[in-house]
């Protein structure tokens, strides 16, 4: 059991909170809005129950609850924690500055961790006497659902702050990527950003509209990368393993990839397109429910993965 | 019911053979190698009743197995045929060959679809008279599991048989990608082709190892693309839809784009690092048994998509 704070209890914070709660630590919430804390709290208690149903809660509800308090102050959030997690504005006077109070505030030893997704930590911990002890840890959300977190040194982190916050989250269910060092967009927004380029590329010029894009993710490509990864899908799809799979195809992919060196607005006409489809599917005034089905098939999902790890392997 | 030429029985041959049959249709297989059909009927046969463990064959075995019969003449396979689907070695000689003799044996209105993976249809169909009903139509291995199947023009094609092939494929069960125009590696191989060229190029530059990536994408982005796709999944992410998401992180997927433009060299040290982690994960003679793992839990995650559209919507 360690002692977690939650800085900022916005829609981020909030699901962390929940994320760490259920691995069975102790977790104070503040945040800079007085009321916002205790609105999280209500918040968490009426999600619960929904996780508990899917067998993602390992415990009933209210026992995850009761490890969870709204601190009144900064101070009281900090006091005797182990682990920081910050989920402030995204804007990096802000991380500056609420890094600096954590900083002096903090205990020795605890790890402080932002969840800025755009900032890379060396821009709001330069400054800081305890900056070897700050990192990003970056979810997607919402990470009580998903596992995949990056965790992303400054150049001055130490490597055993590194290593304790990855096991932190891996104690914690999570699957953190632990990278060697910093940069724009860490691992998975690159990796959505060269996806989502090519397929606006695609949409632009004519080729394919977004619903086929869709489709051939939703309905092809991502199902064997739910489970296995793009790296692990190649290593299975050549007799000979990666090796073989690079020796056949690579030739393939660099006439390709030769193809997409340039970049096409994602606004404009192309958008147009995108949106009026997009629309057409869900008009703007069910955005929100559709929301709500996106969780639910997501809990589903991981419940799905959760089985079939245990019945079939992972 | 139709009836439908398997025209090549190998791996992806065999697979659409299921997946037609399943969805009512007599199908007729035949193979430039006299005992392959046959082959690949016992091989199905021992197939379906996994398919049918799993809910996803919509009759018993026997029935499925019954709509299917070895051709032994390329004629007798096409005979009274509506639709032919040719998955022969890939190489535009042997395409333009089949596709010559398909051409003058099938009846007239029957379609010619090409399981090709990179060879553009109008390299193989512009001498032939009925080059018209020609069309590439290209699954993700194995077909009768994974939905998605690009439906590809050339220059003159019949935009009837784009559109006749196309709700060929969805009264099968298929979600068909329907192209306006050929491209080199259609929708699916370039949109896993840029991601996989930013993963190599993050473990080349020695931001993260292969496990990483896996991590990323398996415990991450293709959670929601599994059962989204990517523009619905940006369009759920922001309060205002897709043109409120283009709208706040254009510019930083803009900038990311930028550091993109290079390509690395899959092979040499990098496909040394990541064949190596991948062996750590699966020797190299347990790649068999993990490719059966791999279809096995495809199967599963298939079940499961079925099941969660009933109960919770799609």
């Amino acid at each position: 059991m360690a002692r977690v704070g939650i800085i900022g209890t916005g829609f981020v914070g909030r699901a962390w909170a929940i994320s760490y709660a259920r691995a069975g630590h102790e977790v104070a919430l503040w945040d800079g809005q007085q009321d916002a804390p205790q609105a999280a709290l209500s918040y968490i208690e009426q999600l619960l129950p929904d996780l508990a149903a899917n067998g993602l809660l390992n415990d009933v509800p209210e026992a995850v609850r009761g490890r969870m308090r709204a601190a009144a102050t900064l101070e009281d959030a900090l006091a005797g924690a182990d682990y920081v997690q910050e989920s402030t504005f995204e804007d990096v006077a802000v991380k500056r500055e609420i890094f600096a109070r954590m900083d002096v505030i903090a205990p020795p030893g605890c790890i402080l961790a932002s969840s800025t997704s755009a900032i890379l930590p060396s821009m709001f911990t330069e400054h800081l006497a305890g900056r070897a002890r700050c990192v990003v840890v970056h979810p997607i959300n919402p990470p009580y659902l998903i596992p995949a977190a990056e965790v992303v040194p400054s150049p001055w982190t130490d490597p055993e702050v590194l290593q304790r916050a990855a096991q932190f989250l891996r104690e914690a269910g999570h699957a953190p990527i632990v990278m060697q060092k910093e940069l724009d967009g860490f691992v998975m927004n690159r990796l959505q950003g060269a996806l989502l380029e090519e397929a606006f590329r695609l949409v632009a010029d004519g080729y394919a509209s977004q619903e086929d894009i869709d489709i051939g993710i939703r309905d092809g490509l991502a199902l064997r990368w739910s489970f296995i990864g793009p790296f692990e899908t190649i290593d299975l799809n050549a007799p000979g393993g990666v090796r073989d799979y690079v020796n056949r195809y690579q030739g393939l992919y660099a006439g390709l990839t030769a193809q997409m060196q340039r970049r096409v607005d994602w606004a404009g006409p192309v958008l147009d397109g995108i949106e009026r489809d997009r629309r057409a599917h869900v008009p703007a005034d069910k955005l929100q429910e559709r929301q709500a089905w996106r969780d639910r098939r997501l809990m589903a999902l991981m419940a799905h993965k959760r089985r079939a790890a245990k019945d079939i392997g992972s």
